[in-house]
């Protein structure tokens, strides 16, 4: 393991970002090398456990187990067997899991959510219905969980498996559960767990003043009300990840017979693979367990397809515009839908939309419609002049890796905050799916188009994003590999870990320093004024005396 | 720039670490792509102005230099004339600026306090003669910067020569006031600076309570007392750091016109490039633009010379002992070279000890003296036993790159935090040079070469620190050139530095909530009051009435 890979990676680097000639001919040369090889089976091959999560966290996590498949390890992935996205693969072994409810409860469920993000609702419905959902999350998990755990045969086949090492969404703490019980390494693959709780167990400081919260909708930059409500907002999701985590703590002590919270429970990961990159993400602190992949999922674009290239080679110099709202959302309601079709009308470029609904009446000549586009192959391509996202980050990493200005129309989860992050940059316009007019839908795109200073934004984004020494992905088998070589990664892990949050804020320390600085004064100003006291009475007795000797 | 080098970075990582037949094969196929470009110039070729500090700082730099020559950059070095290891080479321009010191004074005062370390002094004498030189060293740090940017030959030169990219080592602020007055964006080059003036600096959070401050030879792991003095010596070194530094903000102001502290002045470089590892320094949080590069200096190790060849030939099975006291220190006092000569004549080992000095007279036929021993290289050989070091950083990292298990003599600065890393790691065991008698030192010497955990130990250490994606030097350059192509890292930087302490701290928001939380508690205490007391008055008129109803 962990070898001639190395060369390919920096082939591939060098093939793709120089084009001295020179370079170029040697590259071509050594391209046999890469092709040869990078399919090939170089390492001594391991076993490893995938604890994935549905939708756009699977898409995010399947070039990694693809890319270790290639390195000769087994990859098992373990999923409930109604699911939205994951699919059988030659690259890896799917084993299942009965769970209680079918695939096509799943996709009724996102149907209605994709209806309502686009309805306004007044703010205490939305909270309201925002925690319902939250619950109903939290308990899917809880049982999938429970589902899982309590398959004996699966266990079994799990036990005698002797994986290497787990990899595993933390979204949901099933999987670290399952490396506890079998005594096995984990890598933790995340973009982060929104309420805090990746900060918590890796004790990475989190400063509030200056790292915005998930859904506060603020800059790195914030004002004084911004922090207050940074700091308020802080408290109130550490609330929510109570009552979303805590119902795992019973399971734990249940399964692992251990007394444990599920932020102990995570602090036991030996690597957390973030998709962070800080041309995106705000500069901020991390922990030397954390390994940044930000933009893993913008892999090298594939050719498009005859159908593809024909449309974007029609578009002429107008080019075209991409639209999807993500692999989960691809229908909404008809009255949104007719707005946004009027709206993609006004402008001259020709819009390739992901949609899966009822075609608008309104639809312009310019507007096609289609089931799945092969999103990051055509924003890689030249023609491609705007991306309408629903800011998710695997697709905006493929916009960053392309270089494409957005316009961002977020509908739940962090995709408002991931919107703010690129609008703050300059490099896209965020609009309000609820308040969203045709108007406002066509001014962004040709705001984003047509003023320069957009391309030029995400393009210096971009150049700084791909100018890395190694490649995300590689990155990612590395560390992977390396838990696996060395059984973990415990060199990595603070001591912070070993303190309880008294000693670990060294409040003990500070109180007896204070103390002692009492002590000090009370002391000093005691002996002062006993000092002084003495010395006043002397002082008066003298005079006493020598009154009354005048006397 | 940043181009096919990573390719053949990707070969040498394959080279080295695989041993497997196959991939042997493709690598020896493949050697000509490396052989034939890794030393042409490959780069577009930028130029680089490098202000280092003399001494293991300047060894610890040269790689990087005569890689950065090697991919087509002109690189110039701006150094005093006299100095004690800079010297000119095919790699790198020397420019020189006069001060009023020769080489001699420099060499004599090493001398002095080589012969100083190792005899004992009262602690009182030993602090204040630690102040005097600190105060010493800081005098002429300021000259020799009053000596480069009042020179105004050099500065024009510096000027019109249009530079990328200022690397330089931040022990002295004079580098970054070259790069403020040229406008250039810099690269820091360090193992950190002692007195926590790098944390400040990058606002990278230091939690006193797990992460011990340098010189109080604490580990990771610290007891009650340990963390009470981590944060009163923490207090005392930002007064030595405030002693040492201050002196340079007159020159700021004076040079660049500017009000700046030195904190403000080191917050301006793009990128740290840190001589750190884990598997030695303690794992604590880092900023995103800290770049981590330990073990940097164990270059692969270059053939033996046949008089080295023959005499670990001869050493048999027992093999050998290296000894140095580093590149500064190569004499010392004769009784204490008798006592440690005694000592190495008790073990078995040929051991091959550099010093200059006379020859103690009791030296052991088992002991060499040398002028100079190829270090790393002889680190490198199997037949190594066991490192006798001063505990300097660099060396360090050669043992841990070769896993050879450590006696370690700390002499002054870093070394003692640096012996103490590798004796809690059961690496190595840690004497007092000072107190350390013959017995001492053969004990050590026969535990860590014949107790198996010492060799397990530094060889897990080894193994830990080899594996990973980029080799240190490769990283440094890429993030060196990185810093040229985009003239800086901006996005790197946090929002913290926009911050004022009481901001980042977020105590102004702590005391508006603290004071809401005490009005709202007052409020409703006072409207409790007023409604009890309207209840009881009303109840006292009530049965008052009620009384003088019935009476």
């Amino acid at each position: 393991m962990g070898s001639l890979y190395s060369f390919a990676f920096g082939l591939k680097f060098s093939v793709i970002k120089k084009k001295n000639s020179m370079l170029h001919c040697i590259c071509q040369q050594a391209t046999w090398f890469l092709l040869t090889f990078f399919f090939l089976k170089l390492s001594d091959g391991g076993k490893v456990l995938v604890i994935p999560m549905d939708g756009s966290h699977w898409l995010s996590i399947q070039p990694v187990m693809e890319r270790l498949h290639h390195r000769g390890h087994q990859v098992i992935a373990v999923v409930p067997d109604a699911n939205l996205l994951i699919k059988p693969s030659d690259h890896y072994i799917v084993k299942t899991f009965a769970v209680p409810y079918s695939t096509e409860y799943l996709k009724t469920e996102l149907q209605k959510l994709g209806y309502k993000v686009f309805v306004h609702q007044p703010f205490l419905t939305r909270i309201t219905e925002t925690l319902a959902r939250i619950r109903n999350i939290t308990m899917i998990y809880l049982n999938n969980c429970k589902q899982l755990l309590y398959n004996k045969d699966l266990i079994t086949y799990l036990q005698d498996s002797k994986f290497n090492v787990v990899v595993m969404d933390p979204l949901s703490p099933c999987g670290q559960i399952v490396a506890e019980y079998l005594s096995i390494p984990s890598v933790f693959y995340s973009r982060g767990i929104p309420c805090g709780l990746d900060a918590e167990a890796t004790k990475c400081p989190n400063p509030l003043s200056y790292i915005p919260k998930f859904f506060t909708g603020s800059t790195d930059h914030m004002t004084f009300n911004q922090r207050v409500n940074n700091v308020l907002f802080g408290s109130f999701q550490s609330m929510v990840c109570n009552l979303v985590y805590s119902p795992f703590e019973g399971l734990i002590k249940e399964f692992l017979h251990r007394d444990m919270t599920v932020v102990e429970l995570y602090s036991q990961a030996s690597i957390w693979l973030l998709r962070y990159d800080f041309v995106f993400e705000y500069p901020r602190p991390i922990m030397p367990n954390m390994i940044l992949i930000g933009g893993i999922n913008c892999a090298k674009e594939k050719p498009l397809t005859q159908e593809f290239e024909s449309i974007l080679e029609k578009s002429g110099e107008d080019g075209v515009v991409v639209f999807s709202m993500g692999s989960m959302l691809s229908e909404i309601q008809m009255k949104k839908a007719m707005e946004i079709a009027k709206g993609l009308g006004t402008i001259p470029q020709t819009v390739l939309w992901r949609y899966t609904g009822e075609a608008p009446i309104n639809l312009a000549n310019n507007t096609k419609l289609f089931n799945w586009l092969p999103q990051n192959d055509l924003l890689a391509h030249p023609k491609t002049r705007a991306f309408i996202t629903h800011a998710g980050s695997n697709g905006i990493y493929e916009g960053i890796c392309h270089g494409v200005p957005m316009v961002l129309i977020p509908l739940f989860g962090d995709q408002a905050d991931n919107a703010v992050r690129i609008e703050s940059r300059g490099a896209g316009i965020k609009l309000d799916a609820v308040k969203m007019t045709s108007k406002d839908l066509s001014n962004a795109l040709r705001t984003v188009i047509y003023d320069k200073r957009y391309k030029e934004n995400i393009q210096r984004l971009s150049s700084l994003h791909l100018d890395r020494p190694v490649e995300p992905l590689d990155l990612a088998v590395h560390w992977v590999e390396f838990v696996m070589r060395h059984k973990g990664a415990p060199h990595l892990r603070p001591a912070a870990h070993d303190l309880n949050w008294i000693q670990y804020y060294s409040i003990d320390v500070i109180a007896l320093l204070l103390a002692a600085t009492f002590l000090f004064l009370f002391i000093s100003l005691k002996s002062c004024l006993f000092c002084c006291k003495k010395c006043f009475c002397k002082s008066a007795r003298l005079s006493k005396k020598s009154k009354s000797k005048s006397q």
